[in-house]
């Protein structure tokens, strides 16, 4: 039966601002790579298997990944990296604090744009593309909306973990709303039920598959 | 024109402890951490450009590219391993210090078993396989000369590297001795030269070739 492990990257140095991050890469926080260890030393302990690791293309996952493989004697598996797992998109928020977006917008709309399930921030202004040649060939968002962000998530789920799971155990490093949408769709949970389920950055959350990647049991791992 | 670089790996602990490491999986001391960062800045000064990044199953070699990936803002690339990018194999000599070694076995049987071609050290004693599950389906070796390891490694160049190389610029950081060999291969060395030639720990060495991979320029770049 197979495993499959998500896991919130760390703390970032925004998060501890309180900044909107989305696609900026932002690097992790001290407390984030405490986190990172600690994730792997739970892992070990509790002895989740995986054999197969991915990540997104921002190093705030892909470093927290690192500590995961240097805490479970793991580092000589391949590491494959998915845009298709960075954080959602968050448009014109990117970068911004998020008390001074709510004086400005109002935290009712500040609200429906976090906590909404269908509804996009505004876009960036200007020209959003990023000329950044790791999306060289990516049709780059600019501001999703959880469904977006579901949207295409799920190939990655259809054409690259779904046939690994058949017959590996997986670990995923991504992002709170990435892993989400992903939470979403193998809970078969509505859009209520999305809106109030929170992954804490750096607490495994696993499941237990069967044969058919059915969820027989989801539970976060937590010391 | 593809560029190839090779990087050994930054000190590791027993290289400072003067010990035969092969295929042990020994970390980096904090002096090779900070050589594989600096590897990494000289590579991002200097412009050398690499797209794809392979390393081995060791963790000293692994390291070393993160932390190559990390200084190049280049950590959303994949990274591919490698069993045949380890280290020379170096049999009952794994652990063992190198001057014990010499007192025991006399200077000039260890050095014939460092420098000698086709020469394999002796096989450890009792039961050699490494109860790992990273080298399930290998044909553990138990001894190589460096023409040994010239041997598996060259089937990692055909079936992989130079494929690749036709479109792209690869990066490997790997070991003394598997770097030695494909040195060796590429520039044509003969079994006296090879002999002669070190890699330096933390010091990029850069191929320039030509279409059909044939060596232009190769070149050491220090700081």
């Amino acid at each position: 039966m197979p495993t499959l492990t998500l896991l919130r990257h760390g703390q970032s140095e925004w998060n501890k601002e309180n900044r909107f991050t989305g696609w900026v890469d932002v690097d992790l926080a001290p407390e984030g790579i405490a986190q990172a260890k600690r994730a792997g030393e739970l892992l070990r302990e509790r002895k989740i298997s995986f054999d197969v690791v991915y990540t997104s293309y921002l190093q705030r996952a892909v470093k927290t990944l690192w500590e995961v493989l240097a805490a479970t004697d793991k580092m000589w598996l391949p590491v494959t990296t998915d845009w298709r797992l960075n954080e959602r998109h968050y448009g014109d928020l990117q970068g911004k604090n998020k008390d001074e977006t709510r004086e400005r917008f109002g935290a009712e709309q500040v609200q429906i744009w976090r906590r909404s399930f269908a509804t996009p921030p505004p876009p960036a202004e200007g020209d959003a593309s990023v000329p950044d040649e790791r999306y060289a060939g990516v049709a780059m968002p600019n501001g999703e909306s959880l469904k977006d962000t579901l949207e295409r998530v799920l190939p990655c789920w259809e054409q690259v973990l779904k046939p690994v799971l058949a017959e590996r155990n997986v670990l995923v490093v991504a992002h709170g709303n990435s892993l989400r949408a992903l939470a979403k769709f193998l809970d078969g949970m509505d859009e209520d039920e999305i809106m109030k389920f929170e992954i804490p950055t750096g607490v495994p959350l696993v499941y237990e598959l069967d044969g058919s990647l059915k969820v027989l049991d989801r539970k976060f791992i937590e010391s």
